[in-house]
């Protein structure tokens, strides 16, 4: 990862037409100044940088002046306080979620799994982009299904109290081709990062889908309560599963789409 | 579940208000004719019964017809291949997926993961209402996650060809109040289902969401492909996280919802 990061800068010629008053070594600059340690801040603004490319700018740069707010520990360390073969637990600690989910996904990739491994993060906030995630675990070849709760954003289409985070599914899966197809859907009209980008407003956030919006609701109650039911904690949590293929589907399926985009293409 | 199936006759006191015309005595008859074993009929009329209750009537007794054209054969039995303490494989064998996951929801039954297991089961076709099947894990206490696909009904919401199944996701929580939250969603706008059911047309299947069909679309896609690599088949499959909960978070979370419907609910 370290190469990658570093060679990101050379690399890209154009900015991102969607570039915030930012670059990738202004960030890690600033999150340096914050008290991050130098890995820490390299991998935050890593992070934000992949946002930004992506083009969601909402998970992007403007992040860093959000965490300077959010008050964090910049020397906290998430801890992995259960480690089987098939099942792991971490603890964020205190540290910013984007550094459990950092730390989480380094650990998969040191020793991937045999066949399989769900892993749950207790006090895992802020999480960013969870696709950034899960696209790292199948560019390394594994199948990854991760899901991250937050603030309680979203109410029942018909009204009531918010009674979820926008919830996302990220679903990667590797292709012998090097192209993983990386989906990574809130369960929101919006996310939270439009709402700091200014697309959106707090009040407007509600489960999307329209006249099917409870079908966005049902699936945000169902990952808020997984999430919650497998960390054991009250707080926002990240549940990662993660699992060796048997097979390559990817590359066929391109075919069968004739060009149309699949999820996570650039 | 015998005792369960046995009493359903005895105490439905009312018919539901859109019963098919077959009730489930008359749809266990109809599948024994068919040449299924009677513990089979029963676990079929079983779940056809369930989805009347639950008001999916396309998922309900009308499907005994349509299990008569597909032809499978009645004394086809499902296959273990590859069972690990976190990890099972399975192979339908030319059995209807339905009595696949009423294989596979038993087994785990009668030996629940210590902490976690993913079943990858492969040639597992149709598979009915995916809620049916995690709640039964729920009522017992597991936290149960289920997938599966089917024949590819939805494209791209910008059009092109179709690409993938409705591929449901259903997530189950379990509660101590006896009563589990219970996620089912399609990721069309209407299931084929109901087009069987005569609500909707083949036609008009396609993502749901309206403005947000990218959703809908990059979480179907995500989920055919996860079947696909994980189990490493052609065919139509189903994949099931079912996992031990650390914590029981559903009653103060209906009592958040202050009687807002909660997915599943009856």
């Amino acid at each position: 990862m370290a190469d990658e990061r570093d060679s990101r800068p050379r690399t890209r010629t154009t900015p991102p037409s969607r570039m915030s008053t930012v670059d990738e070594h202004e960030a890690q600059s600033r999150l340096s100044a914050l008290g991050f340690g130098a890995d820490d801040a390299g991998a935050l603004a890593a992070h934000f940088a992949a946002a930004e490319r992506a083009g969601r700018t909402g998970h992007g740069f403007r992040r860093v002046e959000w965490i300077a707010h959010l008050g964090a520990d910049p020397r906290a360390r998430p801890r992995r306080v259960v480690a089987q073969p098939a099942y792991e637990r971490w603890d964020g600690n205190g540290a910013l979620g984007y550094l459990v989910l950092e730390a989480v996904v380094a650990a998969q990739l040191a020793s991937p799994p045999e066949r399989t491994r769900l892993v749950a993060a207790a006090r895992t906030f802020p999480t960013g982009m969870l696709g950034y995630w899960t696209r790292r675990l199948a560019e390394r070849g594994l199948v990854a299904m991760l899901t991250a709760t937050s603030p309680r954003r979203l109410g029942h289409p018909d009204g009531g109290p918010k009674l979820t985070g926008t919830n996302p599914l990220s679903i990667a899966v590797p292709s012998s081709d090097g192209r993983p197809v990386v989906a990574d859907v809130s369960m929101g009209n919006a996310t939270y990062g439009d709402v700091l980008a200014g697309r959106a407003s707090e009040d407007e956030l509600a489960p999307f889908g329209g006249e099917h919006a409870h079908k966005a609701f049902a699936l945000a109650v169902g990952l808020q309560l997984l999430v919650a039911a497998l960390t054991g904690d009250d707080g926002f949590g990240a549940v990662l599963v993660v699992a060796r293929p048997d097979a390559d589907p990817v590359p066929a399926f391109r075919q069968l789409a004739c060009g149309v985009r699949l999820p996570g293409d650039r």
